[in-house]
């Protein structure tokens, strides 16, 4: 039996049918009955949804609804299928120094699952763009190359005769009294410039991080890239291993939304779009949708992430903190792309930044999807640049991009999701520009009965499937205790 | 108000009287009022005892007992109170790559109470005592000794022209096939013997080994050391970052006992030792404690440590292949004592194995207790080789002793948990020897309508309280799925 199809997603097929709309196991049904009223609405069933909601709803006294504006769970991750390959379209990478969906996976037994990507792990030669220069070219020596990269990024995350550990020793509590506050204010461009190393050293290590936020160095806060390192165990190997390298084999994350979802004892409505969250009368909030139906609740967990918060009408209207973060949003606005090839290539990783050289930011040969040989061909997984790319029907672009990074590629097909264009997204994975720090405290900051719970604000693997847990665990838990101590006051009355 | 005092633990006072027994916020009161009978009964209080009870009540559906042979929670971690410190007496190390405890503090927000022990983190000077020299001596060049530690670590778990990383590529799942589980038979000094390195870095690398069990290199399983150095991102700097780093502040790992248990909504019983578990009849397990009561329970969920299941008499008996590993037991059966020194310390850090030289195998500079200063002296910690140090009152040998580890230092008392002669625990964390792989499978199985689940069989941090929680929820699982599947049969045959 064929999954459903979702309306997302869009696949070129160079000796088929192209087409919009992509079956996966990601689309669900919503529930038969539905009330007007709950004690909980999680607005969204991405995975800090789908968290807060089976945890709020293992409390049997509480009714609770997860509403969701897609036709799919899962957020800004979700997998589609094609050539009889599954393919992560959004959001992919775990491990177990992530440990919120560590947790997670080990709850539904799913990490037996874990595999990593071959491309990532055992590059054998990368593609670079230098400046000045027309072409990528290859890097010859890769091994120089690594090597290079680690001893700049010693240099580059050390500052003021600080170790990056002693500049970030609690990478997991961005609250706590730490010396890389104080250099919110820097773009990782920035801190390059402030080495004494040779100006191509500068450029690659500066392309390398475009990969971070799929923009340019220039637009990157310094001390997010720092995050991922003291994260990733103050290393760049370690980094890659703990960032990027292990994916979910076996139906990926979509398998491990629909385990969460098999968990939740409550209302599911799908394609319901929220418009408004208004807190009139003291005792909960309205939830109202663009179809002009409404829900009321005594509480609301919003999982909207930041660059679509200002499509929301909130009544009050947000602080005006939290209004200045949503007006600034986060810098990656990037599209995905999956690329399947005729020919099997050998392991590549390739980058453009900063000197351009194409759409894409940067790609590496992916994994033979759930193939363990890789003699049929070869998967790659490139991200699109800002605002490029962002018409997938384009192919003839698309393709010519591509064979920026790899021209050796011989393209058959490629599936993608152009993340900037999607409603309910508004860009990719989290990245923060300088000056951001402030605004995550602000983010986190209950807005009378509605928390706020997103990957975009949370404390450690910010922008990760394991952020977006920690932060649903922590709004379900909130929630709960709120609502417990007004039944106890509630008590104390009678 | 200070807190109950625990039967256990021993404190030695130059200036005060001493005694057997401590103050400790672990001592907890049992219920008022139990039943005979229980849907699940849960057997010691430790973390996976606490998680995995805490985790099946809270399905109101059914009634769960805990019962502790102690007069505190907590199994081989807690916190004693002695000169207005706290001191953890068992297991303490706790971080973010630890992803099960690390879940457990995210959840009762005590991730913002970690702190470092500063002995193990920026270590001034070593003390090691050489072959065939009769006091300890002083590494003049700590540097230099660190450089060589990461050096021979990366040609110790080297193997076959494998890396680390090839050798044991899922340090979380000792099940899936990987390349390690071929040199199981092999100790860590075999594969010591087989470097071509000097043999005076041998013999220092084999005194570190003796950290990961207590006990000489000789009797440790190398593939066990690989597995902290895989679980810690393969490297010595990023192991000891997540293997022995960081504590919880603020009440300790006692703290996090008493948040569990403040969730858990089920009956509890203190004092009270299972001398037999019996399942005659089919239908569920008779539990038989000492002083002649008894519960009956559907599941039993038994976390009682490897080296005392022997103690348990089990009717039908445990499997052929559980009593062979039971039998075996684990090695490390050390003690642990805290001193305080009247003068302030710098860093320190003291091996004697493998040519002994002391009863102590290893010992540290700790942390100041509570104090965020070191002006008002130093607090060590010290690990008591197997079998010896096992009787706190002889103060004299204790004293001397420590001295052949840190021959300046001037005691003025000390605190001890002599964990090899405790009853309910018969040695330390779990450490293992060669050929024990194939035990780690067999303890994680049923037998019968009891689940075995202790940090000493885990998967992950095994003999880590990150492991015992693991072992916690999986218990808790397998108990709800297994109670679920069974309400299922019933309504399908009525």
């Amino acid at each position: 039996m064929s999954p459903p199809r979702s309306s997302e997603g869009y696949l070129y097929d160079a000796s088929g049918p192209s087409c919009r709309g992509l079956p996966t196991e990601a689309v669900v049904q919503g529930s038969l009955h539905t009330r007007s009223s709950y004690d909980v609405v999680v607005i969204g069933a991405g995975f800090a949804g789908l968290v807060a909601a089976r945890d709020v709803a293992l409390d049997r006294n509480l009714r609770v609804l997860l509403l969701e504006a897609r036709d799919r769970i899962g957020g800004r991750t979700w997998v589609a299928k094609a050539w009889g390959e599954d393919f992560e379209m959004g959001g992919t990478y775990v491990h177990w120094c992530q440990p919120h969906v560590f947790g997670e996976l080990h709850r539904h037994g799913l990490e037996k699952d874990l595999k990593t990507s071959a491309g990532t792990t055992a590059t054998e030669y990368i593609n670079y763009k230098p400046k000045e220069k027309k072409d990528t070219q290859r890097v010859s020596d890769v091994a120089k190359y690594n090597a290079m990269l680690v001893d700049v990024a010693e240099k580059f995350f050390s500052i003021d005769d600080m170790t990056p550990r002693q500049v970030m020793p609690y990478p997991h509590e961005p609250s706590r009294n730490q010396p890389w506050q104080r250099y919110d204010h820097m773009s990782a461009q920035d801190r390059l410039d402030q080495l004494d190393i040779p100006q191509d050293e500068k450029d690659m290590f500066s392309a390398h991080v475009s990969s971070f936020g799929s923009g340019p160095a220039s637009e990157t806060a310094w001390v997010d890239t720092l995050r991922w390192y003291a994260l990733g165990g103050y290393g760049f190997p370690t980094m890659y291993d703990a960032a990027a390298s292990f994916k979910i084999g076996n139906g990926g994350t979509t398998n491990l939304c629909r385990h969460i979802l098999s968990e939740y004892n409550g209302d599911v409505v799908m394609n319901k779009q929220v418009t408004s969250l208004t807190q009139a009368d003291g005792s909960g909030a309205l939830i109202k949708c663009v179809d002009g139906s409404n829900f009321t609740a005594r509480r609301v967990i919003c999982t909207i992430p930041l660059n679509c918060l200002g499509d929301i009408k909130f009544d009050p209207p947000l602080s005006i903190a939290k209004q200045e973060a949503v007006k600034r949003g986060h810098m990656n606005i990037g599209e995905k792309y999956h690329f399947s090839m005729d020919e099997v290539q050998g392991n590549w990783f390739a980058n453009t930044s900063p000197h351009g050289g194409a759409d894409f930011v940067f790609g590496l040969k992916d994994h033979d999807g759930t193939q363990s040989s890789i003699k049929q061909g070869t998967y790659a997984m490139c991200f699109g640049k800002n605002g490029k790319l962002a018409d997938p029907t384009n192919y003839e672009l698309v393709i010519s991009e591509y064979k920026k990074l790899q021209p050796e590629g011989r393209v058959k097909g490629y599936l993608s999701h152009t993340w900037s264009k999607d409603p309910y997204a508004k860009g990719a994975w989290f990245c923060a520009s300088p000056n951001m720090t402030k605004h995550l405290a602000v983010l986190q900051r209950p807005h009378g009965r509605i928390l706020m719970a997103n990957a975009d604000w949370a404390n450690g693997w910010r922008g990760f499937i394991d952020g977006a847990i920690e932060q649903g665990h922590r709004a379900a838990a909130m929630v709960k205790a709120s609502l417990a101590s007004e039944q106890t006051a509630k008590i104390a009355m009678l």
